[in-house]
């Protein structure tokens, strides 16, 4: 995805919200670097991901930290954590039920909005997310590429989101494919890493479990290891959940892509081509 | 006040509604220029208005108007004309509400929250703005120094809020005080000008009508003419409303002066030392 005149402010109020994490001291310098990136680095045809990856990389670097978000995740985990017999009982009911769920943990990704996105939001508004049902629903033409293919690569987005994640990737494996799972290799705003992935035994789910081999929001396709570019290729079916993964491979040719995901801004939402705020499962072939 | 942090993007974000409101194709152009305009500008202990009067210039520049807000600001005022009846009831019962309900005009300033800000915000949000009153209160002091001054200057901000503020000027002119009352001299953001002052007959309302003398967020001082400064440093009481003149007279010495606004974002809540998304009346002496 190109980036939008939106993103600025958008990218601005979350590198402050990581200076309040970690040191509120830190604010100025922290918006006089990201200003300077961005006034360098803003420019039509951009991609998003790549100068917001530039960005957070310049403020982790002012915190003095590779995680300002490390407390707060774990607030993630625990929320998930706390609905999960809720999520299993809809999940229960079939794989568009699970996708939905798995899309319902994807607002857990708090920094960006005021409004929703924190582990309480989840827990106040879980069922009303679920109520909204999928805006768009691929999920009868992702189930046909599940019947006739073999190989699925799973790119994963949030921590909390990922305990929900584990309920699709078990009815992934009801389908008879080898299901890569890549989470992040480095912490990146609220992205599930390997630590994550352990702690809920997708090592045990999946067939196999990669990561996106460096920092970055989304995804760097130069970080990624050759074995993932391979599966990448030779898939049937890739799933990615999010909206920086949205941003990352909405600029390759990889396909057929799923893209899972809550529409949580309007850029996403636009070039997506699915309504703001909504769950989306949107297949691209 | 100084610029905060928090100011950067809620500043940007302004400027791509401004955009909006005239002209989207020129997002691109009007962020690569705000972002370069903050860049240069954005400096602990620089004063937000200065810093947000370069890059509003910049971006009605860019726009090629003068007045990017002409449209929705017919609006503030119909919407403030509507409720005139039962604000004039409220105003009626007494000084405090008469200041009260000049403060709840001051919510009618679009562009800078999604949440609030709108006509359409304040018909609907009116009485529950009443309702919260005044969390910060000095309207006991201000009537004293109302009681044995004599000069009194009274800086307007919005339009729309201008509707009700005639209601708070007549109840000024109750004391025996000469009233000057001062309006932005060119358009600047949802403020009223000196075509909103006769619309609404301030002129034969207050003693002496004068404007700001420039293009300016909040007071630009060096444009004040003459004889306005002076009634400045003569005045027994100055009446700042809104946000942006808390900004610019937070920079000065002049005194007492009482800043009548909703408190609409953290950064003047905390500088001012009053609740955040309240309406108060403070007065410093």
């Amino acid at each position: 995805m190109k980036i939008h005149p939106d993103c600025v402010p958008c990218l601005l109020k979350r590198c402050l919200y990581e200076a309040n994490l970690v040191d509120e001291d830190k604010e100025n310098e922290v918006i006089t670097s990201a200003l300077s990136i961005l006034d360098e680095n803003f420019e039509e045809g951009a991609v998003s991901a790549e100068v917001s990856t530039e960005v957070h990389k310049k403020v982790y670097q002012i915190l003095g930290t590779n995680d300002p978000y490390s407390e707060v995740k774990k607030k993630s985990n625990e929320a998930a954590e706390k609905l999960l017999p809720k999520v299993e009982k809809i999940a229960n009911k079939g794989f568009k039920e699970t996708v939905l769920v798995s899309i319902a943990g994807n607002v857990l990704d708090f920094g960006y909005r005021d409004d929703i996105g924190s582990p309480e939001y989840l827990l106040k508004e879980f069922e009303n997310i679920i109520d909204q049902g999928l805006a768009q629903d691929d999920t009868k033409e992702i189930e046909k590429i599940l019947e006739k293919g073999k190989e699925v690569v799973y790119f994963t987005d949030n921590v909390g989101e990922i305990v929900f994640d584990t309920l699709l990737l078990k009815r992934l494996k009801d389908y008879e494919v080898h299901l890569t799972v890549v989470v992040k290799e480095e912490p990146i705003l609220t992205d599930a890493t390997m630590e994550d992935a352990l702690k809920y035994n997708i090592d045990e789910i999946a067939d196999q479990l990669e990561t996106t081999g460096g920092y970055a929001v989304g995804v760097n396709f130069d970080s990624l290891s050759v074995k993932v570019k391979e599966k990448l290729e030779r898939a049937d079916l890739i799933i990615a959940k999010g909206m920086a993964n949205w941003e990352s491979f909405s600029e390759t040719d990889y396909s057929p892509i799923a893209f899972l995901t809550r529409s949580k801004c309007q850029p996403v939402s636009d070039t997506m081509g699915v309504p703001y705020d909504e769950n989306v499962a949107k297949l691209f072939q």
